[in-house]
């Protein structure tokens, strides 16, 4: 910043450009095959309902809509948010339902709510990227507790007590985890919870997944079980649209009060537009039948690419097919450098999130998240066999001796 | 937060609820006139245009405006700030436009990539409150520089040097301020500009009312005489409608990376269906038939508030009324205290907002800010007028003699 007035916050240190986003803009290019994005397919988007709902919200309440509006969200939206909740065991009130532009901005309020710089903040190994992004301006010491497939290790947990005493809580996203897609089993979040009420360690529960499951729905969330020591983030990206940026943060009633303030001072509210529409959307049940048409779509693309991986990818490589959500989780052979893979891969014409950018300390290089429900079927298995080719490439390339 | 496993961030201490959001909660009891609120009025909504943008957007793109999109903003959005603010005299490419959730949203992230604890920053007398709220949770120390009605004064400007060393920025909103209502002049603005390149110090330049002149143009921003000296926000909320949550954020090219990953951070992208919309309704010259008629309205507004207070207030209390903008701003004669009123107000059917919310320091407890734009000119001289009989009460019980 030589030669300019400006001096940055020390802060600024910890924001990064998102690999995400950088690798995105490469895959924009045409001809990519892109495995990357966690972008969900423009085919599920309820695009005749959105039509028929912004034209009622425009003849019905043009003013409100398009007025200032409460920082706490639509009164309607939020009582919907609590019913659908209670539906599946948790004890919620819309007082407790603050609405957000889209569930990035939940993990924004989470850490300016209960981050201090130095402050220790456990997440899972890997854990979902845009969370570290929300939370590392608030300059906590992050801390990956160690888990299997089947989510993070209670034993892991209540080692914090320990390894990160006086963390501010605990990141967890038990639904088709973003990287992994694994999800938690009941006895696994029976233990979760229970390790972290013997330590008095919150937890911050995210579900932007959990509605897409392929065969059997997910068991209750985390916060059903402890809701005064949980945090729950919901969002309307995956089974609405995410160009809405709807979202929402269900708190304590303690800690409501600065969550709303935390609000108001982001950005005074969630665009009231969109909060109406989306509700006129979803009201009458709307979901109950588009919500499997999703499920039918991804479940076939998730088929569809554990045919193609156990066709192409090298023997050795680990990986197991998700029961919901939107990736694989692919570790590869010893040898392999997912990063390092990346530009050979694109040039192939087709492009994977290396596993790296989801580990707060110590990545697997080794790791590639690859989203299944941005291309179709077809896509998928022609996708995958590209990859497969430069996997093949290295492989053969490792095992040449040296041009004498 | 007894008897729960929560610790707060110490920023959290620095979050207030907003005095003006609690009033404006009073002021929905029906039956009361609201002079309080800065809602634009809702005569001005663009719903027609709106309509037939939505309706346009909905059928010709309707997967790119419901799926994730870029979070520097929506590129024809982005070069129609660009093109609009040069054809005002500043020099911006659109690589330099951020579009934000809200200008809200723009302060937050000021705040964010900007200010650290104990930093100061310095703030006209008195200011903006809901950037006072957005800088205050990144804990900086606020300094407030002293003005008159022609904006802040040059000297006091110099004077950070010994009493602000380091001052990361200072605040100030040339354009019909909220909540004075004052315009800086040309000579002053040059003065402002001087004073603070004279001691390197940045400046925020905030323009949500700059389009909303009765007679005549603001002269050139602070931006257009200092561009790599000064960040530049600019809003939709006054000239097309507030519940669309648009506006943006013009940095110095060296800025941009950080505020893009500060933007990124907080709520990925603001939505791009609004964007989306916004930029159909005013991409072909909308705005300059519209904007016109928004200022008649709210010319004839201001005249039939400075009529009122003409009429009602009591002898001794001052004012200017504003050549644009949406605010009168009030002194009131020695011995009234504007907080301790607004009860009695309230009763009466009239309600303000007492000034002390607008000030990092010292408050002059006799002001008030009277918003013009939300009612008719009718129901403003019976508002102004239900205020005068409150405030005449007041002196009369002032001047009687304790009860024996």
């Amino acid at each position: 910043m030589s030669n300019t007035p400006w001096t940055l916050a020390q802060r600024a240190a910890r924001m990064n450009p998102s690999i995400i986003r950088e690798i995105l803009k490469v895959t924009e290019q045409p001809g990519i095959l892109s495995l990357a994005g966690g972008l969900p397919s423009p085919d599920t988007f309820p695009i005749e309902a959105m039509r028929e709902a912004t034209t009622k919200v425009l003849a019905d309440t043009p003013r409100e809509a398009l007025q200032y509006a409460s920082s706490e969200g639509y009164g309607p939206l939020r009582e919907w948010v609590a019913a659908t909740l209670n539906a599946r065991g948790q004890r919620v009130t819309a007082d407790q339902v603050l609405i957000t532009t889209g569930s990035q901005q939940g993990l924004d309020l989470v850490g300016k709510v209960l981050v201090d710089a130095g402050a220790p903040v456990a997440v899972e190994t890997p854990t979902y990227l845009g969370a570290l992004q929300a939370f590392a301006p608030y300059e906590p010491i992050f801390t990956g507790v160690a888990g299997d497939h089947l989510g993070p290790l209670p034993e892991a947990i209540s080692q914090l007590r320990h390894d990160a005493p006086g963390c501010r809580f605990m990141y967890v996203l038990p639904n088709f985890q973003n990287p992994t897609g694994r999800v938690m089993p009941e006895a696994r979040r029976q233990a979760v919870v229970a390790a972290a009420q013997g330590i008095n360690l919150p937890l911050v529960e995210d579900n932007p997944y959990g509605d897409l499951w392929f065969d059997q729905e997910p068991p209750p969330s985390l916060s059903s079980r402890w809701a005064e020591g949980t945090i729950y983030l919901g969002s309307f990206s995956k089974v609405l649209a995410p160009g809405l940026r709807l979202g929402y943060v269900v708190a304590p009633p303690a800690l409501m009060p600065k969550f709303l303030q935390a609000k108001q001072a982001a950005d005074l509210h969630t665009p009231g537009f969109n909060q109406r529409v989306v509700h006129e959307v979803i009201r009458n049940g709307f979901l109950d039948q588009h919500i499997p048409t999703i499920r039918a779509l991804y479940k076939a693309q998730r088929d569809a690419m554990a045919t193609a991986l156990q066709q192409h990818l090298p023997a050795g490589s680990e990986w197991q097919a998700p029961e919901g959500g939107m990736f694989f989780w692919v570790r590869l052979p010893a040898g392999f450098h997912a990063m390092a893979l990346l530009k050979s891969a694109v040039a192939a014409g087709v492009a994977y999130v290396p596993g790296e950018a989801f580990y707060a300390h110590q990545p697997d290089v080794r790791t590639m998240r690859l989203s299944f429900v941005t291309l179709t079927p077809e896509q998928i298995g022609h996708a995958v066999a590209l990859l497969g080719g430069v996997l093949r490439k290295h492989q053969t390339e490792e095992l040449q001796p040296d041009t004498p």
